[in-house]
């Protein structure tokens, strides 16, 4: 637990939280991520786990940790894996440890998921989610978007529109929604989110005693 | 409804929340309020009504509107207060016309009420409404912010701090908590908070539809 609000007499400390950031790719999500992350340097990344191959400037460990297929389905059976998904073919997951123990030591951990991900969280802790879902402003813009990643093919492209208006669908799941028009307003509604989601009651340990005191005159 | 997140096809429209900041007298509040109103002027404050005498530098209409006792029991009776007290022997009351006008139109509204308003505004409007406490960082500081106030007596000041210790009882009534230690980094976080619940999926109208251009390939 971090000591975020101390005091002479008692301190308050803070449970971590689990930010999600889903969105279709393309939505801006992976550019508010880092954004965030350079404005909050404690804000840890969640790197997950897959069996798909590195994509060149990938890096493992901060990217992804990438595995062998034998080993994910190892680690999902011994239930070390938050949640899981298979996206085109590849396998995709939460190593469960670095999350409790970022939690329980009042550090917020951000995720880049889908909502089959954030649906598997929600399951395992509730209290501790914060899901932001990030829509594009139209779909021409979001095919302007992904056309200029150069790296993806036509083929790329056209599968991840398709995947994009499944993806919305789930937005409905979500406790915030963002229409991300403009990055750096984008940003600042993240920051927002997470800042305000801090403040809540339920993730300040020690309140009862804080006022305790205050209420005997300290 | 404002139009916080416009498209060209479909509007998404936001419903008003009730921002509550409820706090002991000295704990920062109303700073907090002027300075927030300062930020965000579109922000309402909710005026109540009161029986009790305006003190020096109050105005009416703008502080409070200063009505008989007579005429408050006739708007309580008609069910025109969302909430209202008794306090230090003087009635207080929320008018519920303006609150209602106020959120239907997408406009946010302040109000500056006691754990016993605040109660009775969750019984008719918990979805909209979302209720921040401050708490002081030590009664010490309390007390020393208490007195610096001129105009009240120390017979007033002994009360408010008698009070002070009865209001922070229900802390636990509350969405956020906020401790104030400097009044710089309160603004922020309340504004956080009302930035933040602004994003909140249940405040968006019209999502459903923008959603549903988008995948229609808009």
């Amino acid at each position: 637990m971090s000591a975020e609000q101390q005091s002479g007499f008692t301190e308050i400390r803070r449970r971590g939280l689990m930010l999600v950031l889903s969105s279709p790719s393309g939505a801006g999500k992976t550019t508010i991520s880092r954004m965030l992350r350079d404005r909050e340097p404690d804000l840890q990344m969640s790197v997950s786990v897959t069996t798909r191959t590195k994509r060149p400037g990938e890096v493992e460990g901060i990217d992804y940790h990438f595995i062998p297929k034998i080993e994910f389905e190892l680690r999902r059976n011994r239930k070390e894996l938050l949640e899981w998904a298979k996206v085109f073919g590849h396998y995709y997951g939460t190593p469960r440890a670095p999350v409790d123990a970022a939690l329980a030591e009042g550090r917020d951990i951000l995720f880049d998921i889908d909502w089959q991900g954030t649906q598997q969280l929600k399951e395992h802790a509730r209290q501790d989610l914060v899901a932001v879902f990030i829509l594009p402003p139209s779909m021409l813009e979001l095919e302007r978007r992904l056309k200029s990643r150069a790296q993806d093919s036509a083929a790329e492209v056209a599968r991840r529109m398709a995947k994009a208006t499944d993806e919305m669908s789930h937005w409905a799941e979500y406790d915030y929604i963002i229409v991300n028009r403009d990055l750096a307003s984008s940003l600042e509604q993240v920051h927002a989110i997470l800042r305000a989601e801090r403040l809540r009651r339920e993730r300040q340990v020690g309140l009862n005693d804080f006022v305790k005191g205050l209420r005997a005159g300290l």
